[in-house]
């Protein structure tokens, strides 16, 4: 299945014959005390920065989440989205807890933006699925619920099969507008965790062809030598049927192990993006 | 499945629910000049090199491969086996297209070893699989004939299933000492080469439950930035089904993302070997 987000001028394509698509996570304040501080002064430079860096790398959508303590998410949000729309045509992912916030965002984007995000729970859709009906914007949903965070990949299909019958039936979202996101959690805390999330990316792609997305980095959290485990964990679930991630664009091996993972999933004909980008990364040492 | 092989005093056990097999292919005269000019004079001090080098970097097996021109392969691989032997207590992998090596090499092995390489070729089954009955050891098997090396997954399953028949109904080899190699080719020459090997993998497991290993480094030949690909692509087979391949075990970049993919796998309880690995690193550092 194809889902497409759009800029005002450009338009990205999510899918399983696609390259990858490469959501950048940095432009939030969640663990950056420096970049709390910014904000709440009404600072914006770090976000410039953060746009670029990832812009660079060849980051294919940019996640602008803006929660921080005491501010007003809403009005920062649209501020960042108008913002880095002017410093780049990627599309992106809006990406909030608060409804206020996710409406301000979507008001202020041009285009047609991945808003993140809803689960399995009644009240969550219903906030949320009119607003993302009446932008035409595509959602980010995870299969848990009011009650718990399923551990078992049969329960996230039932809970994804939930919000896609919801999503569609009730608020009229097309199904290509959904995207899931499967769960990934820290293997730190289980070592039994990823498999569980790779069989559900599997469970997902053979029962509804849905695309899917999920923060990566999470995966790594609390262990040694962060970037080998991401830049592993995300080829491994691309071969499971991951089109998408929001995720670390700033670190070249990260990003590199995805390029090489869409040659070896035959998304990079004749290795023409892979030779491309050997070919800048000579140019840039010479 | 498990498959077992020996040195004199140590067991490697092959599995899906077992750390990834890492047997060493650097023993192997194959385009190394110089290393076949000391072969011709008698000069084995480069194998000393190649075991301890292999060993230092985690490897779990290695391959010995003696064949060069003028050189008497026999006489050879039966000299390196025993030489090998007395420098680890690495299982070893028994690597000729010659019978009379492979015959050679056995005779020297103590343990029991692993045989590369058979073929759904009823001849070459006819010369290597009363020798592997014999001695007691676990085979390799190329699902290919003498007509084609198949392209599709669907016609290297048949062949699978030809071997696997031939071998233990007509030569008594335990099935779990059959290791499928589900041929790896370079993705350079066709983009779905890697998408139809990672196919046949999931195809064998999910019929068979055999072990595979396959030949890692051909996937990236002719390509630049060959450790980054081969270092997600063996992620990639892994999570398809992949329970041993021969790599290079000398670049920790490669051996590294084994590891993190093991962890990825649920095969690294706690990360308890992720998290050695990483100290170790660290005091080589200091």
């Amino acid at each position: 299945m194809h889902t497409t987000v759009s800029s005002a001028t450009k338009t990205v394509t999510i899918g399983p014959d696609q390259p990858f698509c490469i959501i950048g996570e940095r432009i939030n304040p969640t663990g950056r005390k420096i970049f709390q501080e910014q904000l709440r002064a009404g600072d914006m430079s770090a976000v410039e920065k953060d746009v670029l860096d990832q812009v660079a790398m060849g980051a294919t959508m940019l996640d602008v989440n803006m929660g921080a303590p005491l501010v007003d998410e809403a009005e920062l949000l649209a501020k960042a989205v108008t913002m880095i729309q002017e410093l780049t045509d990627l599309p992106l992912c809006i990406d909030s807890s608060v409804v206020e916030a996710l409406e301000a965002g979507l008001d202020a984007y041009k285009g047609k933006a991945l808003v993140n995000s809803i689960t399995a729970e009644d009240e969550r859709m219903e906030l949320i699925l009119p607003l993302v009906k009446r932008h035409g914007a595509a959602i980010i949903a995870l299969p848990n619920d009011e009650f718990e965070i399923p551990e078992e990949p049969e329960r996230r299909l039932e809970l994804t099969k939930y919000i896609v019958e919801q999503a569609t039936g009730k608020y009229g979202i097309p199904i290509e507008d959904i995207v899931i996101d499967p769960l990934a959690m820290p293997i730190g805390a289980d070592s039994q965790m990823v498999v569980r999330t790779l069989k559900t990316i599997e469970l997902i792609r053979d029962t509804f062809d849905l695309n899917m997305t999920l923060g990566a980095s999470n995966v790594s959290f609390g262990m040694p030598d962060r970037h080998a485990l991401n830049s592993v964990f995300i080829p491994m679930a691309m071969k499971a049927g991951l089109t998408s991630a929001i995720m670390d664009a700033r670190t070249e091996k990260i990003v590199t192990a995805v390029r090489a993972a869409d040659l070896m999933m035959g998304n990079d004909e004749w290795g023409a993006t892979w030779i491309a980008l050997h070919r800048a990364k000579e140019a840039a040492k010479a």
